[in-house]
């Protein structure tokens, strides 16, 4: 683990935020033009980018960084975070960092047991509807 | 990027030999006793981690590195694979390093879009059955 990347510093401070569900926090280290390559698809703007990230961070049980590096401008994380919807569901992104702020961010991770949860939920509640 | 981390030499050596469709290369930077934690499960050993990877990497059409880091033990690489199924399948790696031979992998990538395209290709084979 280098923390003596500029960049780095910015990632793990963001990730600590809003894997704590600060969301005020972690979108201090966003770039109001921040750009998100998505599984889902790209996002544009910190206003779209928080209302993509906000969900999914009140879903977050725990976190554990499970490596991090970067240097002057770029950064790249992977962590595991325990989710209300899924047991364990690691991450990697990889985050360009621009005076202080995240200005790009590519994020991985799989987006199959979501959807997997969310079918079994519909199953249950078309159960006992 | 770092080139100068023992674990990156290794992890990028492997990578451009598994994306290059060379298995046999690809393997001599895998321990025998290598642990793969994937999307789909625990893979142990180099036979069932061969075995699991080949297949993909036939699959695959280019790759280009999004970002790679390391230090004496541990890479993390980010990377981008056109591959037949899907055009793009980013994935992320975190190999821990043993004497030259990669014992340990932490593999993020999204299994949706490969769920979807076989569904997509059984739909069409059930079309023209």
């Amino acid at each position: 683990m280098k923390d003596t990347s500029p960049a780095l510093r910015v990632a793990l401070a963001y990730f600590r935020a809003w894997t704590g569900k600060d969301m005020d926090t972690a979108m201090r280290y966003v770039a109001d033009d921040v750009v998100c390559e998505a599984p889902a698809g790209r996002i544009e703007g910190a206003a779209a980018f928080r209302a993509f990230m906000a969900p999914f961070a009140q879903t977050v049980l725990g976190a554990d960084l499970i490596a991090g590096f970067g240097d002057a401008d770029t950064a790249l994380v992977m962590y595991d975070t325990r989710t209300v919807p899924v047991a364990s569901a690691p991450g990697a992104d990889c985050l360009t960092v621009r005076d202080g702020k995240i200005v790009h961010s590519r994020l991985v991770f799989d987006q199959a047991p979501f959807d997997a949860a969310r079918s079994a939920a519909a199953a249950a509640e078309h159960r006992t509807a």
